[in-house]
């Protein structure tokens, strides 16, 4: 049975998130929907892995089965056609048998916006910090992420019961990027746990502002405790940029 | 009295425009309101120009007069805190006596944005084009535009009884930029008449798209009919970007 992977924009702003769930709209249940009233038959589709609620992607990634030799250029004009507008299927492809959308996955990026400057257009699409940032302070504490790590401390816990995953990650990077009315994190691994991208966010940001030290985040990595991390930082400036297979 | 002059950024989406409506939110009533609740007594303020319902802005302008000399720090701080985050005041300034948001102003800058692949993350912000852009074609239509010239076949009736106005203006420039994933239309002038924007870029894409031809414009303007250009573009494309005094 041929397998298609989908690689789909959206502004997660109105959504609960891209997983299906029983009380807010969710991008995964429009996206299945659409792929059912097209294909005339219910069609489950499998992403890379959730986005949270008003968590952003330019690249997200899912996979579906279907019997038939599918007519590509024509699925994609009927998503285009039944879904909205912050929804937007941007590739179709016919993948190997075996592809799966989150266990082929070999990798993810996530960018994290920040602004510094109260900004209507940016409002949604980038978190407004309201302190001034040490910008070295930030690459230097940015750089202590970076390897192998038990992230537990990192880690929220999950709102549905899940296996106890091996909460050991690599982060090959996180890059501090200065732009012109903000700043820019990227962050790329090999896989990450649950909030564990604006885990690591909120705790920069308590560096950044002189509420922590850099030597503080060793010893957050070192009791495994999730309470001795920062807060969690806003959904709205994190963006799924892309899945590695 | 002192005269105050206010430097106001807002994403239109939500506004039914800039000038106070009987039956939308608009920009000017909450501006309004934040000013008269912070100085405790009713405020009017007088702005450059409307701008329609959907339609954007990085620099809008406005003054009031008030009676003190006031803190403006302690002024900015209390609108930031009254007013909703898709509106924000970027500066306030004492000006001189006289001066007027509207009559004072030399000139304005209005940005139009187009793109050509559906996209989450421009639908609010840019008009999605569905057809082919013929670049070279778009640059020579927009020269046609520029200089001094009677628009009458590209101003709209304003929805509210008006003086009629000398219908001459002058387009400085008009500019077309290619971007890297969309084009955006720079327009400087003197003055603009009633949607007159929005009404050049929906000939210019009738152009673009073949629909119309170049020798077309000049045949417009004579006509000093608006039946005769094109379809009015999409308001949420369109950005006040600078007030020129």
């Amino acid at each position: 049975m041929p397998t298609y992977k989908l690689t789909i924009a959206y502004d997660g702003t109105h959504y609960g998130g891209w997983q299906v769930q029983p009380n807010a709209p969710s991008i995964q249940a429009l996206l299945q929907d659409a792929l059912s009233t097209t294909l005339r038959t219910p069609i489950l589709a499998t992403g890379s892995g959730r986005t949270d609620a008003g968590v952003h992607a330019l690249s997200q990634t899912a996979h579906f089965s279907f019997e038939e030799v599918l007519d590509l250029m024509r699925l994609r004009a009927s998503l285009a056609g039944l879904l909205p507008h912050d929804i937007r299927v941007k590739q179709i492809e016919t993948v190997p048998d075996g592809f799966h959308a989150r266990y082929s996955a070999k990798g993810k990026i996530y960018h994290y916006h920040l602004h510094l400057e109260s900004n209507p257009f940016k409002r949604l699409y980038s978190a407004h910090i309201q302190h001034p940032v040490d910008l070295d302070l930030l690459q230097r504490a940015a750089a202590l992420f970076v390897g192998t790590h038990d992230f537990t401390s990192f880690a929220s816990q999950p709102d549905r019961g899940s296996a106890a995953r091996d909460p050991v990650r690599t982060l090959k990077r996180l890059d501090v990027i200065l732009e012109p009315d903000g700043i820019r994190l990227e962050f790329e691994g090999t896989g990450f746990l649950y909030k564990m991208v604006r885990n690591i966010v909120g705790t920069l940001l308590e560096v950044s502002s002189g509420k922590r030290t850099l030597e503080d985040i060793s010893q957050i990595f070192s009791a495994k405790d999730r309470k001795r991390a920062g807060k969690t930082a806003p959904p709205h400036g994190l963006f799924l940029m892309e899945v590695i297979y």
